[in-house]
C-alpha cells in the first residue's frame, strides 16, 4: 500500500514530548505543521481547561482525543464509584476541549482475580456511556499490550474490547488501536475488522528489540520490529480515516528537545506509517 | 478446588538453579524428594548425554522434559534447514535421556514479517514429526508471553499453538500451558480445553508487580498476580495429570543457595499450585 503524503492526518500525542507542558506542546505543533494534537488530562489541568482550549483554538489546532480515562477495577464500591466520578469529569473535560474522543486505559485488577476486573470495567463503562451520550464523547476502549495485564489494564486483546464494544452496541462506545500494544495478535487483522466502524484511533510508535523497558521501551516508528503499514491499511479497510496519534513513551525522546522530537516523527511518520 | 498434597508431579525445571550445573541439580533434587527434573541442553550437553541419563537413573529422578527445540525461522533456506537439523539431535537427546517431550520455543521472526516467521515455524514442524515419531518424542509448543513475540517466539498464544497442532493432527505433537505466559488471556480456559487430549507440560511460576525485567522478571509462585489454581484446574480437566514444572528465570534466585530455593518452591509449590 501507499505511504502517506502529507500530515493532514497526523496527531502529536503530546505524551511523546513529556517534557513539554501544555503551551509548548500546542506552539511546537504550530511550528511543525502537524494538525493535531492529543491532550493528557494533567497537562490540560496543570493549564486550566478553559485556557488550554483557547491555546488549542487559536493555534488552529484540533485535539484528536484526551487521554485518559478508566482505571476502573478496585477493591471496595466507593472506591469503584470514585473512580467513576472521576471518569465523569474526564467526559466533561473531553468535550470542554473540543474533542469527542476520550480513552480509556481500563486498569488492572486490585487482586489475582482478573476475571473479577474485567466484569469490574463492564460495569463501570454502563454506568459511563449515558454521560457520553449526553456530553456528545465517545468512549475508546484501548486494549493494551499483556505484559501490562498484572498493572495496568485487564483488557489486554482487541478481542476482548471488541466484546465490550458489543455487548453494549452504544455508538457512545468504541476501540483504539495502538500498534504497540497489538501488533503481536495472530488474531488483529480479524479483529480490526470486527470492529469496522467503531475505531475511534489508531496510535503509532514502534518495539525495539531488546525491549529496554515495558513502560518507557516503545520506539520512534522505524527502530523496532512493528510492521506498521499494514495496520494501517486494516483500520482504514474497516473504515477508519481519523487522526493518527504519535503516541511515544520513551525516557531518551522526552529528554530530546521537542522540536527535534517533532522533526523527526514527521520523516518517519511518512517513512513508515 | 484442592491444593496439591504430595510432591509426586513436582519437577524442578533445572533453569530455577541456573547456577547449578546436571550433577548439582540432580543431587540437589534427590536431596529434596522431588521425583522430576526438566533438563537443559546446554547442560546436558556439558557433562555428556550418557552420563547425564545414567547420574539421573541412578539419583531415581524422572525427566519430565527437554528444553529446548524450536528457534525456527531464519532469513535463508539454508540457515532454517541448520536450524531443523540441530532440532533432530534435540529429538535424540531426548530420547537418549529418557523423557518423551521436546519443548518447543519457536523463535523470532528474521525482520518485521512475523506473519512469514508463523509459517516457517510451521514448516519446520512438518519436516521434524517423522523424526519425532520415530524417535517416541512429543513435541511441545510452548506459546511465549507476546511481549516475547519480537525476539524469542512468534507464537504468543495458546490459540497458535493449538491451531499448529490441529493442523499436524500428529500423536507426537502437542503443547505446553506455562501460567507465566498465558494467565492474562482472556480465552485461556477455553484454549485449555480445546487442547484436552495434547497437553504435554504446565509450567509454573509467577508475575510480580513491577515486573523488574521481560526475561529475568518472573518470580516465585506465591509473589506475584498470577492466579495457578485455576489454571491447574483447567489443565487436569483437560486430562493433564502429568508432571508439573517450576521454571523461574530469576537473576535472584539464580543467586540464592539452591537448597534453598527448592526447600522454598516446594512450600509454594503446595500453597499456590
Amino acid at each position: 500500500m501507499e505511504s502517506l503524503h502529507d500530515f493532514a492526518r497526523l496527531s502529536h500525542n503530546q505524551i511523546t514530548t513529556n517534557s513539554w507542558d501544555l503551551r509548548a506542546a500546542v506552539e511546537g505543533c504550530a511550528r511543525a505543521g502537524i494538525p493535531w494534537i492529543g491532550l493528557w488530562r494533567d497537562k490540560v489541568q496543570a493549564h486550566g481547561i478553559a485556557a488550554s482550549r483557547r491555546l488549542v483554538d487559536e493555534a488552529g489546532l484540533r485535539v484528536s482525543s484526551l487521554c485518559r480515562g478508566g482505571w476502573f477495577p478496585a477493591a471496595t464500591k466507593e472506591e469503584r464509584q470514585a473512580r467513576i466520578d472521576d471518569n465523569r469529569r474526564a467526559i466533561e473535560e473531553a468535550a470542554a476541549l473540543g474533542t469527542d474522543v476520550l480513552v480509556l486505559v481500563c486498569g488492572p485488577a486490585p487482586d489475582r482475580d482478573i476475571v473479577a476486573g474485567r466484569a469490574m470495567v463492564e460495569d463501570a463503562i454502563a454506568q459511563l456511556l449515558p454521560d457520553a451520550l449526553a456530553g456528545g464523547i465517545k468512549l475508546g476502549i484501548e486494549p493494551l499490550h499483556p505484559m501490562f495485564a498484572a498493572d495496568r489494564s485487564v483488557i489486554v486483546t482487541l478481542a476482548e474490547a471488541n466484546r465490550l464494544m458489543e455487548v453494549f452496541q452504544s455508538d457512545a462506545l468504541g476501540v483504539i488501536v495502538d500498534a504497540y500494544h497489538v501488533w503481536w495478535d495472530a488474531d488483529i487483522f480479524a479483529q480490526i475488522e470486527r470492529a469496522a466502524g467503531h475505531i475511534l484511533g489508531f496510535h503509532v510508535s514502534d518495539w525495539p528489540v531488546p525491549l529496554p523497558d515495558t513502560l518507557l521501551g516503545r520506539a520512534m516508528m522505524g527502530d523496532g520490529m512493528i510492521h506498521l503499514r499494514p495496520l494501517r491499511a486494516a483500520v482504514e479497510a474497516a473504515g477508519y480515516r481519523g487522526p493518527i496519534e504519535v503516541e511515544i513513551f520513551n525516557r531518551a525522546i522526552w529528554d530530546t528537545p521537542g522540536d527535534e522530537v517533532l522533526h523527526l516523527l514527521k520523516q518517519r511518520y511518512l517513512a513508515h506509517v
